[in-house]
Parts: C-alpha cells; structure tokens; sequence
C-alpha cells in the first residue's frame, strides 16, 4: 500500500507541486456549506420579510463568492493559478438551515477543490457580514468537499 | 423591543453602512474554526510524522490567514476598509481536532468581527489545502464568532 | 491670478502628492454615469422581463462599483489609500437612460472623488457585462464628478 | 428569429458563464472612449506646457490602463479570468478633445471586450486623475466598444 | 543591554506587531536601490537613445513603484496596512549606474521602512523588464534602508 | 549583426508585447538574491536562536515569495499573466550570507524571469521584514536572473 504523502512539503519546505508533466483535462469540483442562524432570520431571508425578496443577501454571496473563487490563487498560497470555465452557485433554505452549493469548472492541468471550497467559504461569510445587524447567533456549522472529477483519483462524498 | 434590522439593505440596495457619525474606539474581535481529519493525518500534524515538527502546515495557515485579513474588505463586499493593530493566531490539536484561533484588534469605528472570522476561514482552507493529498477526508465543522468588544454591543460566546 | 498647476507632476515626475500637513476633515464626493442601450433592453431592465425583477443586473453592479470603490488606490497609480467611512450608489432607469449615482464618504486628509468616479465606472461596465449577450449596442454616454465638498475648494456642478 | 438573452442569469441567479464547451480560438477586441476638458488644459497635454512633453500625463494613463486590463476578472465579477497575449493603447488629442482607444488580443476561448472596455475606462479615469488640480471641468463624453473579433458573432462599429 | 529581538515570532508563531498601545506619530523612510547594465543600454537610457528621451522606462518604473508602495501590506506577510500621506521616487543614472529613492511619509502607530524598501525593488524590477530584450546583463546590485524617522529608534544611515 | 531593442516601447509609449504568434513551449527561469546581515543574527537564524528551528523566518518568506511569484503581472506593469505549473524556493546560509534562489516554471508563449526575479525580491524583503527588530543592518546585496530556457534565446549565467 502506498503511504499518503503531504505534496506540498518537500524536505519540510512549501512548494507549489510541480505540474509541468501533467496533462489538462476536464476538471469539475463540488463543494458545500450549511449554516445556522435563529429561526427568525431564517424566515425572514426564506420569505423576503423585511425584505420584499430574499435577493438581495444571497445575490450578494453569490457575487462575493465567485470573485472570490476566481481569486483563489491569491488567498491559498500552495494553489496555483489556472482559468476557470464554470462558476455556479446555488443557495437554498431547508429546515431552518441555509445551504449554499459552489461547483468549479475548468480544463487545467490540477483540479479546482480549492477554488470550489473558497467560493462557499466567502459566500457564507458574505451571508454573514449581511446579516449581523439582526443577529450575531449565526454560525457556519459545516464546509466540505463534496465531489471532484477529472484528476488521477475522483472522488464523490454523500451529501 | 427594537426590532432587527439588517443594517447593509436600504430599500432592498446592498450599500456600505454609513459610519462618519461614529467615532473611533478600540475594538477586538476573536473567531474560531475547527477541522476533522483521519486520526492518522492528526496524529501526523501533531507528531510531526513525516514532518520534523507540525511547523509548516501550520506556520503557512498562519500566514495565509493573517495576509486574509489584512485583504477582508476586498472579499467581504460591504465590509469597511480599516487600519488594523494586531493579528494574532492560535492552531492547536487536541482531541483529535484541529482548533483554529484568531484574534483581530483595531481603533476605528466599525468592529472587526469578518476580519477574524476571515481569518479562521482562510486559515482552515490553507490546511486543507496543504494535507488534501494525504487524505481528502477533511471537513471544516464549525467557524463562528467568540468574542466581540469595543463596539455598541459587546457579544460574548461560549466557546 | 493663481496659475492652475499639475499637482501630481513635479518635474515632469509623476509622484504621490504630499498630503502630511493636511488635516484630516469630513468629505464627500458623488459622480454619475449615464448609460444608453436598445429600448428593448432597457424595457426589459425597467420592468424586470425576463427577469421577475431588475434586482439581479443592477444590485451586481452595485456589488461591483462598491468592490472597485474600496480599491480605487489599486487602479488610480496616484490615488491615496484612505479609509472610507460611507459608499452608495443609486442605480435608476429615465428616459430611456440609465443613470448611475455613487457618493463616497470620508474622514481623511484627501478628497474621495477619484472613488466616487471610479465606482459609478465599474458599475457602468458591470451593467454591459451583463447584457452583452442580450445587445452590444450599449454606450456609456458619460461620466462625471457631480459634487465634492469637505476640502479646500468645494465644487457643485449641475446635473 | 431568436430572443436574445442575458447568458449571465440562470433562473435569475447571476453566475459565470460556462465556458468549457468552447473552443480556443483568437480573438481581439477594441474600446475607445473620448473626454473633453478645458481648452487651457488640452492644449496645454497637446504641446507640453508646462510639462516639457506631453509624456507623463499619458504614460501614467497607459500604465494604469494596462494593468487594470490584466485585473478585469477581479473588477467585474462575471467575466472570466484568462490569459492575454496582447495589450496595446493609443492616446490622441484631436478637436479639442482626447482620444484613448485600447486593444486587446487572446488566445481563449472567451472574447475580451470587457478587457478592452475596463482598459480605457481606467486610463480615462487616470487621465482625470492627473489634471484635477489643474481644472475639474473634466468630462468622460463616451465609452464604447469599437470591434469585436473571433468569436460566434464578430462585432464592427463605426468609430 | 536589551537583547536584540524577533518581534514577529511570538514562540515561534509568526504574528503582526501589536501596535494598539502605539501613537500615530509622522514617520518618514528613505530606501535605495543600485542597478548596473552593460554601458550601451546606460548610455541609451540616459541619453534618450533610441528613445527620444529617457522618459518612458523610468516613469513606468516610478508608477509601479508606487503602487506597489501602496500595495506593501498584501506583499509582505506581517507588515500593517496603514494609510500613507506621500510617496516620491527619484531615478537617475551616474557613473554608468541606476540609482533609485524612494521616500514614504505616513502618519501611523508604526513605520514605513518596509514601504519603501517594496518601492525601490519592485521600481528596479520594473526597469529590468523594460530593458530585459535589450541585454538580459542586468543586475540589481543593492537594495537598502538609507533612513527613518519618526519611530522609537531613528536610523540614519551614509548613503 | 541585430541591433538591440526595447520590445516594450513602440514609439516611445508603453505596451505589452504581442505574443499572440508565438507558441507555448516550457519554459523555466531561475533567480538569485543575496543579502547580508549582522553576524548574530546570521548565526540564529542559521542555527536556530532563539527560535527553537529557523524554520518560521524562511518559511514565511517562501510564502511571501510564492504568493508574489503567482502576482507578478499585478506588479510588473508590462507583464504578461500567465498560469505557472510550477514555483520553488531554496533559502540557505554559507558563510555569513543567506542566499535565496526561486525557480519557475510555465507552459506558455512567454518566458518567466520576471516571475522568478519577483519571488526573490519578496522573499528577501520579508525576511528584512522578520529581522528588522533584531539588527536594521541588513542589505540585500545583489538579486540577478541566474537562468532562463525554453525560450528564443536560453540564458546560462555563472553563479
């Protein structure tokens, strides 16, 4: 069996993997993220109360969230830098919970896990920062990888 | 009772909270983040196995989190651009967890909670990022605020 | 009479103006944009068809020149990096026209019209990324300082 | 005949475009934008007084303009993030007015008329940037796109 | 006699200087740089040779330099982000070398030695990158602190 | 014999270079900086006191410079962005002095020295940057391209 290895280390120094002898491929990367916050809020954001739409707040995620991922390089400093073909996003309340999906597309010589987990990360954190002034009791309960195709190894998680 | 309000929404337009009224004071703000792993992969960061030390995985969290911070109000849209004092981070294993900490100081005259919670976000994906090729079993379980002072309300968490 | 000067050209070097023996005041600066496209299109903006409602074009607009405002020292090669204390935009359609407003605020030692122009140019461009596939026949018809106040000469110009 | 649509709305969500159908071809793409500004002040950038040459005013435009080219992605926030192969800016004062036309080429499998657009929108803004002190009375007059070539539907405007 | 110091490393965890007990004082930094090149490209550029006058490389030079000056905080892991009042670049050439300044002033709880230091370097590297198809002989062959003022400890150094 | 150019100035203005003729082959730059520092200080970080490992200064300065490496064309003004498969830093100590030397390398129509010279001059400022408190008497001595292959012309320096 072969042992994990950590990439990103080599004789304990950070380094960007070396890529060059990889070829491009399709590469598509699911990430998610849930979050809490007092049932109130969650009604108010689900029904547009006080707001006549519940726009607004998750179109903000949504924006903050793909600039974000298209910047990713820059916040993660092991990550490289590739062109991206696809960002969509998809924000949605379910029992009281609110669930916000990032999927990534790109046809690059490395996968884009990193991009998809940002883009949620930043979105949640955009729910956040829009919706402090009515409560602080939000929380970001879970982020997770959630699928990821087209490298050496897929994975696919449950939900 | 006031009723909540979400401060960034007037008449439905998201728009940067006005705060020339408001006068500069000391504020703090501390966020947590904490991360599963497979015990393997912990034991690892927190032997230093193949490591010599937990040092880099760790110390490059350290400063993609602290440089997040310094970026906020480029990811956060409706979040002010302010001089920050300190940065401080904590990352520690225990439990089979790992713990992230962050603590943000400013004098202004708006709060720094998305800085820290920024922080801990950016923190937690560096170390997914560093550690997904020994295992992509990974999953951030929780980032919330701890600590807020200086500011109209102070809100203190439980951790 | 005081020959107006270049301030930012000191023998013919182009160099950040000394701004440390100015006190810092209160500032305000607000711009417009007007922008023309088919009437379809901006029937269409106006009264939310497809769309259920104009929401998503202009509040990512809004999104974006906020973004750019905060970021205005990046772009502008001699603009100072302040802090911000207010950005709102208004974004309306008239007369077959569409009319962007921006009023930045400040507490600083240098005006914020650069921001202010900056943001309501972003907003601007946002508004044609988002309807070039729907006509390409979209102009910005022009962009302009409208008020500025707080610093040494206070300018008011006509809408 | 076909109803033209706004590509970047999905069920009224904004997203990014998905791209990774298409194919790499070359494309350009050219944006002009014209100001007018006091006749003391053109003729002055025209023949170099008191500036020796007309230089720095425009170089400083041309440097901002190409590095705001390269930062399109980040500013707005549907536009893909791709590689450039070209980036080239002519400046001219004619009729008392001044002239900036910027053109961009790549090898992608997206245009880049926003590249091209962002391009003369921040070299105008330097422009006034740079002679505000000199006089306000600066108007942006008109930006636009010019041509567009290499993608499913070339576009050509009358300059 | 204190024993000299590593205020970033707190038990061996990089961390931003706790400057929140610090007074905003003015504070001034002057850095250089010194570049050589083969005697023909010196000679051009200080002649204006094929150039019509040796503008253009060191103006390019002094716009990246200060916006790379501004730019500090987002280079350099634990340096602050603080609001600067003024940036000036001097570039000359003298016997048969580039000779680079860069003074920043702030007014701030903590220094701008860093800032200048990010000034001159990025201003050669610059310089560099314009000459580099001209002959790739091109050394920067010192960058250094010449002064500081304003601090707990003024440093002034021979030039 | 060819009389050398400056590809960047087409009549005297500033622009990026056309490169959209030229095909993407590998290409590999490899940069150099040097610097010296007071012998106690080089002494601890060489071996270690008082930090328990030298790890966290060098670290921390191969993140910088990796960071900045993937940034270069937002700092360089006539920089082509272009994705990099690879970045690699080696920092060591020998007799007295710390030499830094980083390696990139691409798949692209255009060469990376400007990348690898960027991630040396981060590096080595933020290890000013780490070290400031200890001793201000630290230069960084020369930064030099010490490799560059793949391209028209390779280039082979001495060490």
């Amino acid at each position: 069996m072969n042992e994990p290895t950590f990439s990103h280390l080599v004789e304990n120094k950070p380094g960007l993997v070396d890529i060059s002898e990889k070829k491009a491929t399709f590469r598509r990367a699911v990430a998610k993220a849930r979050m809490s916050a007092p049932s109130e809020l969650i009604k108010r954001l689900g029904q547009g109360i006080p707001l006549n739409q519940k726009g607004p707040v998750f179109e903000t995620a949504i924006i903050a969230g793909t600039m974000a991922v298209k910047n990713t390089s820059s916040l993660i400093p092991l990550c490289h830098n590739i062109a991206l073909s696809s960002i969509k996003f998809e924000i949605e309340i379910k029992e009281e919970r609110i669930y916000i999906q990032c999927e990534v597309k790109t046809l690059a010589p490395t996968g884009v896990e990193m991009e998809a987990l940002t883009g949620v990360s930043i979105a949640a954190l955009t729910i956040y920062d829009m919706c402090k002034s009515f409560s602080s009791d939000i929380v970001i309960k879970t982020i997770y990888l959630q699928e990821k195709t087209g490298g050496k190894h897929d994975i696919k998680y449950r939900s």
